[in-house]
């Protein structure tokens, strides 16, 4: 047996109950060094509000460095609010924006998918929502969280104009829709692309780009197109008639979202964002929770930490192909709900409500 | 007593399912004419893909300036896929963007409303919904909608780049604002202000003024502000946390479209977009329904006409000041749902289905 190099894995917990939830997957890691003799190259650090307090800024250049280095990085989640006051240049969610620019991690795969056990959770009728598997990517690098002109002018006569710039250029969109093509074929084989084209241009170009590779490239795939507000309707009214959905980074932002929040369970979803495999095939990619800091509930050891342990599962499958290990732990969380266990934002009637802690040793167990 | 002028009103039924439902209101106008004795000077003409049918252009100048002449507009709904391949320069979509610019419609008024009768009706559980009853406010002649530069450019390399410009001035959203305050003050006193402020500009300028205008006019009415992926989600999750909401043109469009969903029933919803009083106090405004052309049913005789006539009751309501008859024409509305009839989009079991004519003169009756 040929041992393999300890794979890098930089953790970045984050804000909020960012650290609680990852205490569990470190439990989950330690299990699995000792019981299936796996080896991970951990770094730790700051990011968002903890390394603002620290070293009064969101994230540092070395931890660019270090998620460059790695092999994949994992995630918690940023934003407090104590630090809403700080300045658009400091706000935490830097952190994540700038992992996402400096590493170029342009597709952000965010499954909405509703677990049998939890179909009542959602505020949508069981009917609507039972076996509901939607996979959003979300192009996560361009689009107007990154375009100039940007900022706020103060005119001649003292009132204000703000400014933001949405781009997208034919080669940007050509690789997102590529990711979501190359997924639709390994699922149901039907991919939605959203845009506004109606009303924007650069909506326009990407419904152009979309078609024209699809064309040349993907012709088996089947291939929709939606403008973003009949979307967010037809998401409310029939979720179930999407598989995959591509679009731009501000759609994608709010539709993902809404998207997440039909499964009435925020707290089980992972997510990826990924990068272009560099030549010798090391694809940068960073794994996080879709549920964010949540500073209401945390430090109070009630949150789920499932959606850190699945994203931690992704990361496991997708950039170190340890298949067999991502299959055991969500095996473990699937029986662990079986077995009725279940944290606060996920608890109904006769189930066993637990903490973070003992929903992290129920599945290690 | 004095007999009043008659009221200047343009109709402009557009594409798809317009033409059908705005008959039912001539129904109505002819039953207040007859026993109302009120009189209406109307005139009307085409937009959308009819337009560009006739005339080769979504809009005439002509109708742009019939519709500043007129007291208010009653508009039906612009969209065809037949014209899909027109060019951006004449897509349909142009007649009401440009009926908004050029008449400086600056607030679209798009209420969501879950009628007792029609709870049923909605995907998401009755006891998320019932009751529910929002205010959105958007802003609809600024934004990424209208800002400069924007068009798609061809790159060296013959690719592409798409570009448009999101810009909010400080006039701009104060007075976008100041209507949501003064609509809550007759509601539950309410406002929450949606943008995305940790990610754009243009999103913390917004906020900034919304807060400062609060301040200084508005104190007794609550604020809150939220971010936009985050209202789309809160929205699914407990859409009756909210009052009224007011955001950006973009924003507003999927965020409304996505709470008038919430209800079901889109076929019942009607909307206003107001502009800003001259100085003899005449306020423009175009009344539209929510819903869209709905090509897929036109010409069937199957449409609701109901959003479409309770947009004609608050134009009386709202811009010719005729509160009685808009209290009729609604109470009609109600008394019809409560006798059972229900056209197609809100049938359920044990109800009467009739057609759209059936329903129209249902609530004439
Ligand atoms: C934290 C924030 C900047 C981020 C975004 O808007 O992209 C978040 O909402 C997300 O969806 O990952
Ligand atoms: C028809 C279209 C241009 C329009 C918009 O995007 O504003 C519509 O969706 C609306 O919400 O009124």
């Amino acid at each position: 047996m040929t041992s393999q190099p300890a794979k890098k894995l930089l953790i970045l917990p984050g804000d909020g109950i960012g650290p609680e939830v990852m205490q569990e997957v470190r439990h989950i890691i330690a299990w699995l060094e000792a019981k299936r003799g796996l080896s991970f190259a951990i770094t730790e650090d700051l990011v968002g509000g903890a390394s603002l307090a620290q070293y009064g800024e969101p994230i540092r250049d070395d931890v660019i460095e270090q998620a460059r280095a790695a092999d994949a990085v994992l995630f918690g989640s940023v934003g407090d609010p104590r630090w809403n006051h700080v300045g658009f240049e400091k706000r935490p969610e830097l952190a994540i924006l700038k992992l996402r620019q400096e590493l170029a991690l342009f597709a952000n795969l965010r499954p909405a998918k509703v677990f049998d056990a939890l179909v009542d959770a959602s505020t949508l009728k069981p009917d609507v929502v039972r076996g509901l598997d939607i996979m959003i990517v979300r192009e996560t690098v361009g689009g107007i969280y990154f375009g100039n002109p940007r900022g706020i002018e103060t005119l001649a006569d003292g009132s204000k104009r703000g400014i933001n710039t949405e781009v997208y250029t034919t080669s940007e969109i050509e690789r997102v829709a590529r990711v979501a093509f190359d997924l639709a074929r390994k699922r149901s084989n039907r991919v939605c692309s959203v845009e506004k084209c109606n009303v924007m241009e650069s909506g326009l170009l990407w419904k152009e780009v979309v078609t024209d590779l699809h064309a040349r490239e993907y012709a088996d795939v089947e291939l929709t197109h939606m403008l973003a507000d009949n979307c967010a309707m037809q998401l409310v009214r029939n979720p179930r008639q999407f598989d995959v959905l591509v679009t731009g980074n501000l759609f994608g932002d709010l539709l993902s979202d809404l998207a997440s929040m039909l499964t009435g369970s925020l707290g089980m979803l992972p997510s990826a964002t990924l990068g272009a495999a560099d030549s010798a095939g090391k694809c940068p990619a960073l794994y996080e929770p879709i549920h964010g800091s949540a500073p209401d509930i945390a430090g109070q050891g009630i949150a789920n930490p499932i959606a850190q342990i699945l994203s931690f599962a992704m990361l496991l499958r997708y950039s170190f192909d340890y298949q067999a290990e991502a299959q055991l732990i969500e095996e473990a969380v699937a029986a662990v709900l079986a077995n009725g266990l279940r944290t606060a934002d996920i608890m109904s009637e006769g189930k066993t409500r637990v903490s973070t802690s003992e929903m992290g040793a129920a599945i290690v167990n």
